[in-house]
């Protein structure tokens, strides 16, 4: 897409960085009365009074994280802050803040750049976040995105990935798989333009896995959620690496064991489907397929009646005390030790 | 050196991302009672309590900011963090967290990454910083780091550029030029090194000046004496991309003028001398070099006494009316627009 010879180029050394930086942002407002100072001098100025903050960052990087063959930039942007606001929401905090730094090559347009900007202001508008900050600068090749996000909550309600207790029980959000599926269609597509660039692609079957690579959301309705049902987790994680190592990461920092309850995992139809085309086993999608940007969380067993009724939770499985280890309870009741086999992207 | 081909070399393929990241950061110690989490959960979490929160984000690419053909590692890493230290105290704040992200090609053995580390470290060490969070994954070139730095700050002693007044004294610290011309100097030897690799460099001429490039420092002493010296600016940015730069971000930002003193411009012998031997006009240099890391403030006239006698600073010109326009007043007495030739690194 930004190849298209069509479009108004505008070269990227036409601005100086300052000119770029003050461009790029010009419609992002400030909407938190935490933001004292945003934007425009050597350092933001944040006053969150009595509240705790959070702080979490991420890196992507062009054909490690993302192929702009078929991410569209504003994509893109929508979903490098979603990412980030993830793990904020994962403390049970709330996000309010984020620094956007990129490194990009002059192959990309000015156009291009408001496009990947047009994603983030997206994002920051939906999820109610003031952009205060970032740096601009040139790469020899592709495109990096870092994002920090900065999140405030109380105290009290500060959520760990430490704090599971033996008995409680493991539940996820939504449903898991569905990112990674996404990623074999449009890698699949990909393969098929190449061959034959006048193909049309019918993505429509596979719509919602598309949508979940291409386009995720932070669950922060979870949050506001748990907060009316009154529930809070023992610990918690968002699931970006798969669930296999989320629930490995909950299980080492609380010293506890666990049971995965394979038939519990939940699935949305179109992931059982595609697992099926692309003859890949669904439980293995979902245990190491990452980017679910799901919530996984343990609640105690006396919180189970305020979320048993509710669509949005799967409960899939019990924490267990350490020497027991950390298994997976297959559909044929037999066990198998949980590994982490998530993304691994220093290998070649 | 990184090609060094007697050294022990890991692959970064033989350690996982989690396993990377706790190798690198395992002799990190928290210091601050600010840092309630650090490195390990979705995010870090911090309490300051009813001081305000400074944030500051930079990205450093291979072969736009630095060379590592020259630059060592550890430098490197030291220097990473100490500019964006820069630009907390630039707000008159003190640093008490950061977060690094790397993104790494697979040509870096681990040891190199240790090496970066090890800079981290000394830095952090030497600031009295907290390590807090970070990301690393790979790159399909070289290196980048990105950096943000947290701080803290009691809201009446926060130093904005935007709060310079007409007569206002323009004051800087340290002196200007010595880290472009270093560069200058390790270009040089670079050259030499490329047609004759058995040649001998001899720096030691050179030793400030390359300091000044490789391993630059914030100016931390300047925060402490300030407030020593019951000084509080009424502007304040550092000097990141040139003295020109710089005094325009004041002044536009302020909506004042300025007139500076070419005379006045503080410059180190070695800096004077590396001039005349690279040809090189030494006010030019001190007005679009950049990367002194010294700091540039405005006071008010009253506040001269209290500064006068100190080697630390440098008083180089006067505030004026925004209409007076922004001027070099040269040695011989003409007055010359001034003009941001910074840093414009999206300039093929």
């Amino acid at each position: 897409m930004i190849e298209d010879k069509n479009q108004e180029r505008t070269p990227l050394s036409h601005l100086g960085e300052f000119a770029l930086i003050e461009h790029l942002t010009r419609n992002f407002k400030i909407n938190h009365t935490s933001t004292l100072k945003g934007i425009g001098d050597d350092a933001a100025v944040l006053n969150f009074k009595d509240k705790k903050v959070v702080v979490s960052t991420d890196l992507l990087v062009e054909s490690v994280h993302f192929d702009l063959s078929y991410m569209p930039l504003k994509h893109l942007g929508y979903k490098a802050v979603v990412v980030n606001l993830s793990d904020v929401y994962a403390m049970n905090a709330t996000p309010t803040q984020i620094t956007v730094s990129i490194a990009v090559s002059n192959r990309f347009p000015l156009e291009a750049l408001e496009d990947l900007y047009a994603g983030i202001e997206t994002a920051a508008n939906i999820y109610n976040i003031d952009l205060i900050g970032g740096d601009t600068t040139s790469s020899n090749t592709g495109l990096l995105i870092s994002i920090t996000a900065i999140g405030e909550v109380d105290e009290e309600k500060i959520v760990y990935r430490n704090s599971a207790k033996p008995n409680d029980l493991l539940v996820v959000t939504g449903d898991l798989g569905g990112a990674y599926m996404g990623l074999q269609v449009l890698e699949r597509e990909k393969e098929v333009y190449k061959v034959n660039p006048n193909s049309q692609p019918d993505l429509e079957p596979y719509t919602y896995i598309v949508e979940r690579q291409l386009k995720p959301e932070a669950r922060r309705d979870i949050i506001k959620l748990m907060a009316e049902l009154n529930v809070t987790p023992t610990s918690m994680i968002d699931i970006s690496d798969g669930l296999s190592s989320e629930i490995i990461h909950i299980c080492k920092q609380s010293h506890v064991g666990c049971d995965l309850y394979e038939e519990k995992i939940p699935l949305d139809p179109v992931v059982i489907s595609a697992c099926e085309e692309f003859k890949i086993d669904s439980t293995t999608v979902a245990l190491n397929g990452g980017e679910d940007y799901e919530l996984l969380f343990t609640i105690s067993q006396e919180d189970y009646p305020k979320i048993k009724a509710n669509p949005n939770f799967t409960v899939i499985g019990f924490m267990k005390e350490e020497e027991a280890g950390m298994h997976l309870v297959t559909r044929a009741e037999s066990k198998i030790p949980l590994k982490a086999q998530g993304w691994k992207n220093f290998n070649d």
